[in-house]
């Protein structure tokens, strides 16, 4: 028996998100039937980040046991064969018995792309979120910093289902900006359900003159989901990587 | 009586092209109807470009006469109301009745972007083709230097519809890498049927050394399509834009 570890990249925009769902074709769904055909064996994964709806990913992870003989940086070739154009295995590799995705210390990267001009890009709507009005980076920037660190994220996350802690430390958000495209780079422990959208629908507040950004201290003093701006549209974010300690 | 300029942008993915087809659907044809929609009028739209299935656009060009009062530089938004996501207008203007799209001296850029890395990444899969082989850029360069100038490049071209003439202009081709894309630009005074991916099949050749860059020159002088590489996939090619001069 050997335990694989899958990078997994992919375009969201046609599926369910990660997870499993009643109606609608979710990620993981495609992975377990391309190594399941492969093997021959009955595979479920298990991933690290169960992306959202339309949310799209460099590298996720996904992990699964086998007694399948194929050398573990095989399978990557092997399941891109019979895998959609839309998600493709990056790296694959033999792991510890004991590896778990989600139970280990990890640092994440996401990625929100906004389209920040008149006109629409055809070309870039399927992995940005287009804004028509003028959005003032440095003042985004400014409100960033006072995210930055260990903080209660409460007003950050749509509350889905309970978790112990509300705390997450974010190390860093990088803001840049590369012809007509704004780039959210923001990277943590941990992230809460839809805190991501949120935060950057928060920025973009704050970068279109609602908000002073000083106003996010006080979002985040107030614990409550109210508080903060919209969430983002999913087809933005990119789960970029998932680095194991 | 008005003749309107618009610049089209789109993602040819899911077209037959720029042409009016039978039994698909085309970008023409959906101009069409979105102008005859908003003016009342039976309009039939001139193009400056006819690409292929699956080509894309940033700014293509098309004209109209229509007897609408709506100022020109209004109808991209209107327009940009009833066309489809993958179809928008980035500008609109009131131009001379005797402008002709086609007809002009003009000057045209082409992009075709390469994906050279080990592994697909599915968010660029639509826009740009993919290659795994190593290739040396340094040797494209220089293959492409061949071709900029005034020559006949019936080599580069499908025969499909008589021309007068296979005589063209490059004005340059810009070869860059970033990251793991790498990007041909090229500028002309007019392009054959095709002649942009055939030139690009073939840097592609030289780049992975199944031709030395000088062989360009033979491709150039044979005047025959059988001596010139494989044309490179439609999904990689981007009209970029067409000056009038």
């Amino acid at each position: 028996m050997q335990r694989i570890k899958l990078t997994v990249a992919y375009d969201g925009t046609n599926y369910a998100g990660w997870q499993i769902q009643k109606n609608a074709l979710a990620i993981e769904e495609v992975l377990n039937k391309a190594i399941s055909d492969l093997t021959g064996e009955d595979i479920v994964v298990i991933g690290a980040s169960r992306t959202d709806s339309g949310v799209h990913a460099l590298g996720n992870v996904a992990v699964f046991d086998t007694e399948s003989r194929i050398p573990g940086e095989k399978f990557s070739y092997a399941l891109n064969q019979r895998l959609p154009q839309d998600i493709k295995i990056v790296d694959s590799k033999t792991v510890e018995p004991d590896f778990h995705p989600r139970y280990c210390d990890t640092r994440k990267i996401y990625r929100y792309d906004i389209f920040n001009r008149k006109f629409e890009n055809p070309l870039l709507r399927l992995y940005s979120h287009f804004v028509y009005y003028d959005i003032d980076i440095e003042k985004m920037k400014k409100a960033a910093k006072y995210l930055v660190g260990e903080h209660d994220f409460k007003s950050f996350c749509t509350p889905k289902t309970q978790v112990e802690s509300t705390v997450r430390t974010i190390y860093r958000i990088d803001i840049s900006k590369t012809g007509d495209m704004i780039s959210v780079e923001i990277e943590g422990n941990g992230f809460l359900y839809n805190m991501v959208r949120i935060i950057v629908g928060t920025l973009l507040k704050v970068g279109m003159n609602f908000y002073p950004p000083e106003y996010v201290l006080e979002i985040l003093e107030a614990k409550d989901r109210g508080k903060a701006g919209p969430k983002a549209p999913a087809k933005g974010l990119t789960l970029v990587e998932i680095i194991y300690e």
